[in-house]
């Protein structure tokens, strides 16, 4: 079960709260670190505990093939397996299974496909999704659904809607045994607003302990994304959180609160910094670029986190050349930090009810798509 | 200048001491962690400096091929640009040179090679080595040497070994210039005990700050490495402290101390790592083995390091396999942590004229090249 408290709603609808899942706690809106194989790339349990993380992202697909759910049940479940002590997620890997496996077969049953690490057959039903996310244990576990990639024809998204929406229901049912795990449900839609509508009506007469977005940010264009969560967001029970999945960069997530939404997920953080991308709080610095070979400030000169304190862009520059490990370690922590400040700045922004102008201040400053331009 | 104060001469010949270098010290018997690159593989400097390390390695050849001398100079030398706040050390590459480099021409002169990394050419003399660690800056340099791999012609060994000594005189002389780095001359004489004396000969009638012994466990049986060591440590200036170099594994370490050696580096605790495979009191464990799938025990029972506190060998092992940086970080932190306690424990036994006992019981205890029994 899950408790959400809503703190404050500002005059934009942007939310500040907390929720509460088996004794843990997380603030919202939230950034979950991708934990996909119970691991944030490049950092350690205790790096992302001292960056403010409160609850990491693992994904069941992932899990299920590597290491198998029983090692995992076994340890005592994901958090005790990977020794964390903060809350955890898993998203049922709906997602991965079409993304990365060589699909065999769908049907109303569930997705026949073949792992992409071994090649053998797995069949995965609404039911099967979530008795592995119940052995997995994470304090909150995600409905089994049928996203669709961009472009999609428009009657295939409509029967893959219908469908992820029938297969809600039934993940529904099949939780009901297990009910000190959270369950969410997914808005899928594809990018058909009035799909969208339907779809999120539909879930929000299902019993969810919260509700994801599903589906977006996955190469639309990025104002049809933003015009599809303002079709879908509002539709969801205000009671509950609300989950944008897979999404962004900070100004998208800047954007994405100011539409009501709660937690968000993303790999970017941690990717960019293995290919040695540092955000600052203007834009991102690319350390192969040559400028930064002599440079000798901290990747950004107003940052006080532990690589700004320590290392020069030079430094992590050669380090980065070199194919050291330091270099995706420092990259991805100060990234993963920029994240979780830029979260405490939302909240209390919000909290002040003065969301409104921080957004415009923050997203007037800074594009996500340009190179810093204080360097 | 250096400075080297021992403390006690166990009965066996075994020394605890202390060197000082430009305002650092460390304690002896000394493991320098591997910071070829100017970084050791898969750690932090931080977590470097809490496992106790007081002095690191880095390699002059790879630091002049990459990012270059220049850069290292402007940032402050090798200790700044890499914010590493103990004492530094560099080799000043000839052993890379001929390891590495596709090698062009050796002549009295110096050697003509080309880089490993663009294949540029270029010629390294002895004055160069010396310039170049001159700008690097590091607390203790080395003299530029010719090793030989093994097994070596006899003649070829003979002419190696008097080129470097020859060449240790000209770093001597082209040294005058800085006197406050301290510099070690290195010991060569491939596998013959005669020319390992002859070599220490002259190389003791020269006025290094210290004495390295190269070109030793290149291949060679490990019983002809005790036995050449045998031969040659007794003729280093006692006053000065004795580097082992390249060595080794922690049997080999606790068995060259007995011969009076002071300083030891080796890469094996991070690559082993990366590869997989831990150091434990009792011998090494390698996580690839299937038998720890679901061994929820720490790596290592009897260690308190923040990994063994934290992780399980079965989690370390899924990470491993999963190709998860964080499982080359925690075992190659969990090995050196092993590694900078084994030399505590040393100079513990020395100081309490009790190396002999320690010795005979670590070594009859463990076995460096089998799995650990107590798994």
């Amino acid at each position: 079960m899950l408790q959400f408290t809503i703190q404050n709603t500002d005059p934009t609808g942007a939310r500040a709260g907390t929720v509460r899942a088996r004794g843990q706690a997380f603030d919202t809106p939230a950034f979950l670190p991708v934990a996909t194989q119970a691991s944030v790339k490049a950092l350690s349990q205790e790096e992302i505990s001292q960056l403010g993380a409160q609850i990491v992202l693992g994904n069941a697909y992932h899990l299920y093939l590597r290491p198998g759910v029983d090692l995992v049940r076994g340890a005592g479940g994901l958090g005790q397996f990977m020794s964390w002590a903060g809350a955890t997620l898993t998203d049922s890997g709906g997602y991965q299974i079409f993304s990365l496996a060589p699909l065999i077969e769908v049907s109303d049953d569930g997705v026949s496909f073949r792992s992409h690490i071994d090649g053998s057959e797995h069949l995965l039903t609404p039911e099967g999704a979530i008795e592995i996310q119940h052995a997995i244990g994470a304090d909150i576990i995600m409905a089994f659904d049928q996203p669709v990639g961009y472009p999609a024809d428009g009657e295939a998204v409509r029967a893959a809607t219908l469908r992820s929406d029938a297969w809600a229901a039934r993940c529904l049912s099949a939780h009901e045994k297990a009910p000190d795990q959270a369950l969410f449900g997914i808005v899928q839609g594809g990018f058909d607003p009035e799909l969208r509508r339907e779809s999120a009506h539909r879930l929000a007469a299902m019993n969810f302990d919260g509700y994801a977005v599903g589906g977006l940010s996955v190469g639309e264009p990025k104002e049809q994304t933003f015009g599809l969560l303002a079709a879908t967001a509002p539709l969801l029970p205000a009671a509950r959180p609300r989950y944008l999945m897979g999404v962004g960069k900070p100004a998208e997530i800047v954007r994405a609160v100011l539409h009501g939404i709660d937690m968000f997920d993303c790999v970017l953080p941690t990717r960019l910094g293995r290919n040695g991308t540092a955000y600052t709080w203007l834009g991102k610095i690319n350390l192969k670029n040559a400028r930064y070979e002599d440079d000798l400030q901290p990747l950004d000169p107003d940052c006080r986190c532990r690589v700004c304190i320590r290392y020069s862009r030079a430094y992590l520059r050669h380090l980065y050349k070199a194919g050291e490990i330091l270099a995706a370690r420092c990259l991805s922590y100060h990234n993963l930090n920029l994240y979780l400040r830029l979260m405490e700045r939302i909240r209390k922004a919000i909290l002040e009810n003065d969301y409104e102008e921080f957004a415009q201040e923050f997203l007037s400053a800074r594009d996500d798509n340009d190179i810093a331009h204080h360097t």
